[in-house]
């Protein structure tokens, strides 16, 4: 699996802060320290930007890779702040997200085809829901990747993003599970090994503390990975997650095993 | 997933020393320990016992029925000191267990027939070998249970070990991926919902110290409960993977999801 930083949040007041008065430094600071802890590729969630939206996403994007050399996640619901960051990346970009919600069709795939970048697609119905089980997912795979290809995107450009549920739905339990069943069923389904990520800090929301969202994120995180996980989406500080992402790595690998992981 | 305590073995200085002594306090006192610690049945190892087989498996069953009431897992490769054993154990019995090894098949499987046991069936070859792949397993688990029929027991007392592979073996990887893809194809394969139990301490024989295998413990137990694994025979005095095993239990459970396990 590789390790995909969510700390690059608008969410976060600092990151707010700084992007509001266009200041590089705590945006590269905190990238820096992100791939310090492993961060592989780093996801850019901007939000929507409704203000200034290509000015703000262009600082963001050459902010970050002014800094580190890690492939970019674009991550905003907004098509022009998308497309600014598309200009602006200099490798190979991929685009968060497309699902069947008719104004993500039609934006981000012609984006991903334009700017020759990869695509996450949501498992969501066209109302941006969650399908209740397993076989609603695989549906909507199909649908997703029929889009898809109507677009005129090649196989390799797509990453199917199952939708982690959180625990405290009423039925988180059986989402979750049925995510790794759809995992696992997702390349014979579509007849490719098709690439996928999950975002792992949605399993915890709500948990009444940090104790608590560290013990369950590794746990499900060996669950994905076992299910073939290629990519995830994670607070790359949770120390604990990040050791079992690297050991689960371990355990994949068909290198002969060695009790030391980097 | 039932937590099946491992703990209790010849192979402890202590355990031998008090079988050999007929000595019953540092047995109770380890068996209550595992109870207190989350075990729900005792694996009693007591090796093949060469000397005094029936005289000291009994002392063995009685010992740790008279401490705690948990249903026991006999497990010993000797025939006498298994009938023994199933003699004096009050409850359902586990006979650990089964093989295509012709002493195994020849002796274990009737001893399940006489005294009602359930029954641990071992993925393994003739000559006791691991399979080289899930192919292989799965071939096994089919004869397996074809000659666990033929000795006339029913389906609800069969429990399946696909066998943890050291990770130190040149493909204990591919091993260990191999076994939970046989894990969840099983209840396909022999067309009902076969139980399933894993010795987790296998997987870090030869582990440079406790904190590896303490790392590497909870990450597979996570792998092989999403595997739908039933039962897991492991060391509860390991706490983190006590701890993995509980939430493992709450994230499968059908009921509403609650921050707090016990």
């Amino acid at each position: 699996m590789r390790i995909v930083s969510d700390n690059l949040q608008i969410t976060s007041k600092r990151i707010e802060a700084a992007l509001s008065d266009f200041d590089p430094d705590p945006i590269q600071s905190l990238v820096l320290a992100a791939k310090e802890k492993g961060a592989q590729v780093i996801d850019i969630n901007s939000g929507p930007l409704s203000r200034h939206p290509e000015e703000k996403m262009q600082f963001l994007v050459t902010t970050v890779q002014d800094a580190v050399d890690l492939p970019l996640v674009i991550d905003t619901s907004n098509p022009v702040a998308m497309e600014a960051g598309l200009e602006v990346c200099r490798g190979k970009a991929i685009i968060n997200g497309f699902s069947l919600e008719p104004a993500r069709l039609d934006f981000m795939l012609p984006l991903a085809a334009t700017y020759e970048a990869d695509i996450i697609g949501y498992l969501l119905t066209t109302e941006s829901h969650v399908p209740p089980d397993a076989d609603g997912r695989l549906e909507v795979a199909v649908r997703l990747y029929d889009e898809f290809k109507k677009a005129g995107l090649k196989d390799s450009q797509l990453i199917i993003d199952p939708v982690v549920a959180p625990l405290v739905w009423q039925d988180g339990n059986q989402q979750n599970m049925a995510i790794l069943e759809v995992l696992s069923l997702l390349p014979d389904l579509l007849g490719f090994n098709v690439r996928t990520i999950a975002g792992l800090s949605n399993l915890t929301t709500s948990a009444p503390n940090l104790k608590t969202k560290q013990v369950l994120e590794p746990i499900y995180l060996a669950m994905l990975s076992a299910a073939g996980l290629d990519m995830v989406l994670l607070n790359v500080f949770h120390e604990k997650t990040m050791e079992t992402a690297r050991w689960c790595n371990a355990l994949r690998s068909d290198a002969v095993f060695t009790w030391v992981t980097s």
